[in-house]
């Protein structure tokens, strides 16, 4: 149960299956950092190319294909003072016509957010001359990028996702949350990166507000305990995620995959989980912008006979 | 500011425009009932054939195309003991290939719940021999099928949706919620029915626990007030409502609405509309059963400069 | 077997259980005319508002529900000298992202074509500044819209389509072929219009050739043979037709009803149908710019066993 | 303009920046084989595993990110005496509720047919007992899986496809045909295989007739010329191929290509390019089984000014 301090000297844009940055135990903890989806660290000078570079990827001593590797998002924290975000509404979640009347000039204008992470805000800062002048958020940190190496020996863009994980831009991956991912490849390979201070649903607006981090997070191997889709659970929930386009094939698989839990982990029979889902699911909405979808799944815990 | 009593006599298996079951003015409320998807009463005597008898219309005084109905629910009180619901979780939800592994049999056995709406509880009366017991829900009755006369002089099936509202089994169509409809013909034309006790998020069993019920709504006109979807407002949040299929349509159709609707009714210039629903807005996911979808875009009431 | 010469008097813009313009019997043939989409006749005269009006409804004597109406389209002939289109490629067939790139002021700029009925051309009058110059296209004249009444009462806007057929806008539906539909009231009230002279696959500009036109057909019922969509047949194809959104429902509607008629009106046993359509069905692609898409399922009829 | 023969001795599952098999010159012609999807090769060996194992990469001497590609099937011949084929309907091309009906032990039956690649057909062996006894369909041999490796390091299963091409499954990428794909890697690194004797549009059974071949083609580097999706020019059409889900994204990215070429690489005008697609465009159905699907948009090349 080591806690590591690793600083990423290298960064990827693809989570694959790429020469391990460092090796762990089943049970250990590691202090690292992420920087932000454009490549600038916490100096904001950018130490490599767009978009999401992952840190990693941790190597989990003993993992195997089969098993489940479950992450538990320990610490996010901003550790610089600025935050970026598009501000545009995404061309694809509006109705086509409605998309002419949009400036395409308005496209790739930058706001920036002053983020206070001892005070747990962000705030507008530029530009400073609309009618929101200088709105507080409260920051809700969130990894919106990380995964697994895939199956195939494939090595998959960090602006999508699937079943290994991958920038499923989900809101809910938070500070205390654990996540879980199908493992493809020994070592599981674990890549992470490209925090949010703040992020709608959806990620509509292209971005959340961008920044790099300090993030500790623990690692857990569960042996044949096969989950075909990323998951996790909260202090309220357990929760799958579908990763598709479109948004009804990521419920497709969100939905699927919690049927097979319910069955497989939760030990319900096939009737009572279907009852229980007809009438107690919710839905969460992860991303709607990037080239996959994404969808969550949620049942109340307190429903659930045990927790695994 | 009257208040009308109205029993119905007849149920419409469309909303169009049918003749006016009551006239009613600007402000006026109405106490009435609806009975279950399947025709059936408070007595669980089937008045009708399925699915999703309306009560209504009811015709507003003054109620003119371009204008936007308001209807608030003031109360949805189950009026009979027992709620039924299926217990598929419906294929359309699920993985193409998984559905291979459902038992077709299994497609149209029914639950009963009994209701005690005293108590604000549904529990699982049949099947009684699941792994689920007698499994006890909090109830939230909800509106699952309601709206105005469509345009063009269409009638269009309550099981489906559209601009002009219908069947969105969203469960956010609760007690105490304010709902927005565009009016497209004279006198508005209201319908309302299909009364869930329960339901999840998207409807995914194909039903809610289905019942009876007494309901009570207020009306209130504005007038160059237009709306192009439906929409709602609750103590939190303001809303709007896309009903299509696929469920990356219903977004679009919500998530424009909004933008619309923060810049026309809430006064916001449009790069300040874009930046707070980049990093603020929140989905719900309505219906994914219907023929269409039904996507709810939300945006937190304090956030809004006034409220109009 | 009567011949019918049909001139009508007033137009729908929805497909309904709408007052019968005339009865015809099982086997008789009408001859009758059709005005654009957005109602103007042969003399270019605006005789009813947009958009695809529709001549009828043809009450076919004896049609119950269960039935089909198998439909010929003898003749379709352009009754004037003009057809127009608009000149845009519809936003929602376009990139997203790409939409932005196009002037909105273009998305309504008409094109007029000269319809040359007796040369079988239409040549491009207006605008005359296009690198087009006077181009010259073969006409295929062909039914945009026609179906019969829909289920539960309902009147469909001209506008899109389903399972009673309606605004499928597929070039397929051209002199000669046979169509066919479900029908769900009595008398199955036929409805006919929007004619197109010329048409891409997909009705990718939101029009084709817009024109008036003559037009002869004969029709004939079928008796305890439910087809469930619309499909066809012509000299070379048997087709099904799913109309919905997205495409891909529309292909699962359209493949769905092709090996459901393997089955039960070409007598195949499942295995064969399945190897069959596996290796040899094509698709079209009726229209992608309506509300609801039209894909169409085809089977070569040289490989069927006997044709019913 | 040298003619390589070359023989794989290893296989690729994914297409990617892998080591080149073999180096080759613009305007070279290389002669090798393919294997089948499930790895066979044409003793009905398996050389390596299931699915679809790719043949290179070659690497194109000279050519560079933004250029094209351009590739002419030269022959593409069957070079064993069976083939094999999946005998369901894929349940993703067939509507929800009806695949209930479908016996899951039919998912995996496998038929065989005989290839007679003299004569030109392939005869349905097994099962032998259908209702389609020994149907003999004319075989059109087709490279079911081509392309360039993929941008950012990326490796991308052969189960799937993109922008570099991949498993589009389209039946038009025929002996003859040439087609084209943007370069994102020095030496553009270009993979094929999964040879398919006959295939349905749409390869709704999940595969066509699954063959190991011997195929010629040769290769061409247009510099200055990009393209951002593949394409192609048989002796009627000039093409453009969209990938991904749903079909209706498919479509757009097929559209907006043919928009974008029709004004750079045909020097058409805006609204010639409009007008002129809005009238003929044509679309043919890849893939509807794969995880992207695969849309072609098609143009008559008479009715282009010139052919670049």
């Amino acid at each position: 149960m080591a806690t590591h301090r690793f600083t990423p000297s290298r960064y990827h844009l693809s989570i694959g299956s790429h020469e391990p940055a460092l090796r762990i135990a089943d049970g250990d903890t590691v202090i690292t950092s992420t920087i932000d989806a454009h490549g600038y660290d916490e100096t904001e000078t950018q130490v490599i190319e767009a978009g999401n570079p992952m840190t990693g990827p941790f190597y989990v001593e003993g993992a195997e294909p089969g098993d489940t590797l479950v992450v538990t998002l320990d610490k996010i924290v901003p550790n610089r003072e600025y935050g970026w975000a598009r501000t545009i509404v995404a061309p694809n979640v509006l109705e086509p016509e409605y998309v002419y009347h949009l400036p395409p000039e308005d496209n790739w204008k930058v706001a920036r957010w002053r983020i206070d992470a001892a005070a747990g805000t962000a705030t507008l800062a530029e530009p400073a001359d609309t009618m929101l002048g200088a709105l507080v958020l409260p920051i809700e940190p969130m990894v919106g990028c990380f995964g697994v190496a895939p199956s195939r020996g494939q090595a998959i863009s960090t602006a999508t996702s699937g079943e290994f994980g991958g920038n499923m831009d989900y809101r809910g991956f938070t500070e205390g949350v654990t996540a879980c991912f199908p493992v493809f490849v020994a070592g599981a390979l674990f890549h992470l990166g490209d925090v949010h201070a703040v992020q709608s649903d959806g990620e509509i607006g292209g971005t959340g507000i961008e920044i790099s981090s300090e993030v500790q997070f623990s690692v857990q191997l569960k042996k044949d305990a096969m989950v075909q889709w990323p998951g996790g659970e909260d202090e309220r929930y357990v929760f799958t995620v579908g990763n598709a386009r479109p948004l009804d094939q990521a419920v497709q698989h969100a939905t699927t995959e919690m049927l097979r839990r319910l069955q497989r982990e939760y030990r319900l029979d096939a009737i009572s989980a279907r009852i229980l889902m007809g009438q107690c699911v919710e839905y969460d909405v992860g991303n709607i912008f990037d080239p996959a979808y994404t969808m969550v799944c949620k049942i109340p815990k307190h429903l659930l006979p045990y927790v695994a």
